[in-house]
C-alpha cells in the first residue's frame, strides 16, 4: 500500500494511473477508521482497479465549539486497517497544502442544507462540499463512496456532483450498526458504558416509529412526539431534531407518504449523534 | 470541426481523448466571438493536441436589469470563426442541460470578487465560477485561456482553480485593442458610431494614468479624479469604477506601488464597458 502525503505525488500518481486506463475508486474519510468506512472501502475494492482512500480531518467541516481538536487521529491503526481492506493508495494530506494561505474558494449547495443537521452545523456543509471537491480534483476518481448514516451528507454530495457535472458515480452504502443497533460512528469513542447503552434509544426510536408507519400511522407530529418521549425517557440528552422528510429533496413531510428518511440528532455526553433509516409508505391512501 | 451539443457526447468524446494522452485545450466563450476570442484559440491551437471552444450565453452571470436576453448570438458566424483558428471541437450546450431543475450548487470565491465590477453586478462572479466549475468538470481541459480584458475575471478563476486544485494551467492572454486603442468587446456591438468614438476616452484614461505614474504621479486619489474628468469630458456617461489596485489580490491602493491594475467600468449608451491596463511601478521611494 502507498501512503502520499503530498498533493502533487498523488496528483502525479493519478496521471500515471488515468493513463493506464485505470477504474479509480475513492473512499474519503475522516480517519478513525471503523467498520462504516470498511464497508465502503470493500465496495470500491470489488469494483474498481485502484482504490484510494483518504484520511483527512477536514477543521472548515467543524463549528466553533465543536470537537476538531479532540477528534480521534489513531494514524498508525487507521492505516493498518487500509492495508487490511485492500486499499492501493492512502492520502494523507496536510491542512496547510489543502487550504493555502489565501484559499477563498467554497462550493456550496443550497435548501438540502438548510434543514437537520444543516440548521445546527452553520457552515459544516460548505465545508464538506468544498473538501470533497478538492479531493475530487486531485484523486479523479471514476467512483466514490460515501455512507448513508450521513444522509444529508449523501444527498448534499449527490447533488453537487449533479450540478457541477463531475464525471463521477457517487455510491452510498448501507448503514453499518453493531450487532445490538447502535450506528457505527467515530463519535461513539466519547461515550461512557452507560451512554453507549442509552444511545441504543436512538435506533430503537427509529424502528418504532417504521413499526408505527408500518401499521399505517401517518401522521408526522405524532411519530416525531412518541419517538421524543422514546429517546427522552432513556436518560439525560439533548435532541436536535428528529424528522421525518422526504427521502431526495429532504423537506420536512406533515403525513408520510412515499419514500422518506426518519432522521435524528441527539447529544448524549459529549457525542453528537446522528442515524436514520429510510422508510416506503408508497402512496397516499387518502 | 466537431459541433457537440450534448453534455454526454462531449464527455465520452473526453474520455476518448483523455485515453488517448492528448493534451486538451479550452476557450470557453459566450460567442459572439471577436479577435479577443480568437487569440486565446490560438493560443490553444499552438500548444494543445485537441482544441476545444465552448459557446454559451450563461444566464447565471447575468444580474437582472442586463442584457442576457439581447446579447449577440451569430452562432453560423461563430462556427466559422471557431473553424478558421483551428478549433477541433466547439461545445454549444442548452441551458436546460447546464442547469437542470432543482440545480442548486454555487461556486464562489470571496474577497477578489468584492470590488471592482463585483461591487456593482451582485452574483455575477458566482454565476461565472459556477458555469466555469462545470465546463471544466464536463471538458476536463489540461490548459484554459482567459482574456486579460476580464482581469477581475482571471484571477477570480485563477484563485478557484488554485483553491479548488483543478489539475488545469490557467493562461490569461492580453487584451485585444482596436488600432485606435478600444479594446475589443461583444458589447462594443451595442455602440453608435458617435458612442463608439467616445469610448476611445476609456483606454486614452488608461495611458494618461500610466504616463503619469512612470512619471513619477503615484497618489490614486489624484489619477483616478484626472481620469474621471477626462472620460466625462469626452461625453454623456456613468461611470461605475476607476481604480488603482494590486494585480494580484485586487485591494484598492493609495499609492501606487508594484504590480498594479489600473481598471474601470463605464456606461455608454447600452453598453457596459471595462477595460484595464497594468503598470509596474516598482517599490516605493519614500
Amino acid at each position: 500500500m502507498l501512503k502520499i502525503e503530498s498533493i502533487t505525488k498523488l496528483q502525479q500518481h493519478v496521471r500515471h494511473l488515468r493513463r493506464a486506463s485505470k477504474v479509480i475508486g475513492f473512499v474519503p474519510t475522516m480517519g478513525a477508521i471503523h467498520e462504516g468506512h470498511c464497508s465502503l472501502m470493500r465496495a470500491g475494492r470489488a469494483e474498481c482497479d485502484e482504490l484510494i482512500a483518504s484520511i483527512f480531518v477536514n477543521p472548515t467541516q467543524f463549528c466553533p465549539g465543536e470537537d476538531y481538536a479532540k477528534y480521534p487521529r489513531p494514524l498508525e491503526r487507521d492505516l493498518a486497517a487500509c492495508e487490511a481492506e485492500g486499499v492501493d493508495t492512502v492520502f494523507c494530506p496536510d491542512a496547510d497544502e489543502m487550504y493555502p494561505a489565501g484559499s477563498a474558494t467554497t462550493v456550496s449547495v443550497s435548501g438540502l442544507t438548510d434543514g437537520l443537521c444543516g440548521a445546527y452545523r452553520p457552515g459544516h456543509f460548505d465545508g464538506v462540499t468544498t473538501i470533497v471537491a478538492k479531493l475530487f480534483n486531485i484523486v479523479q476518481p471514476d467512483i466514490a463512496y460515501f455512507g448513508q448514516k450521513d444522509a444529508q451528507q449523501a444527498a448534499v454530495i449527490r447533488r453537487m456532483v449533479r450540478d457541477l457535472i463531475w464525471p463521477i458515480k457517487i455510491v452510498i452504502c448501507p448503514t453499518i450498526r453493531e450487532p445490538d443497533g447502535l450506528a457505527i460512528s467515530s463519535r461513539n469513542a466519547y461515550l461512557t458504558p452507560e451512554q453507549r447503552k442509552q444511545a441504543l434509544s436512538l435506533y430503537a426510536a427509529l424502528e418504532y416509529a417504521r413499526r408505527q408507519i408500518q401499521a399505517g400511522r401517518l401522521k408526522v407530529a405524532d411519530l416525531t412526539a412518541e419517538m421524543r418521549q422514546r429517546i427522552e425517557a432513556a436518560g439525560p440528552c439533548s435532541i436536535d431534531y428528529i424528522e421525518i422528510i422526504d427521502a431526495h429533496e429532504l423537506i420536512p413531510k406533515n403525513t408520510v407518504q412515499g419514500r422518506c428518511l426518519i432522521a435524528l440528532a441527539v447529544r448524549i455526553g459529549k457525542s453528537r449523534l446522528i442515524d436514520n433509516i429510510e422508510v416506503d409508505a408508497g402512496t397516499s391512501k387518502s
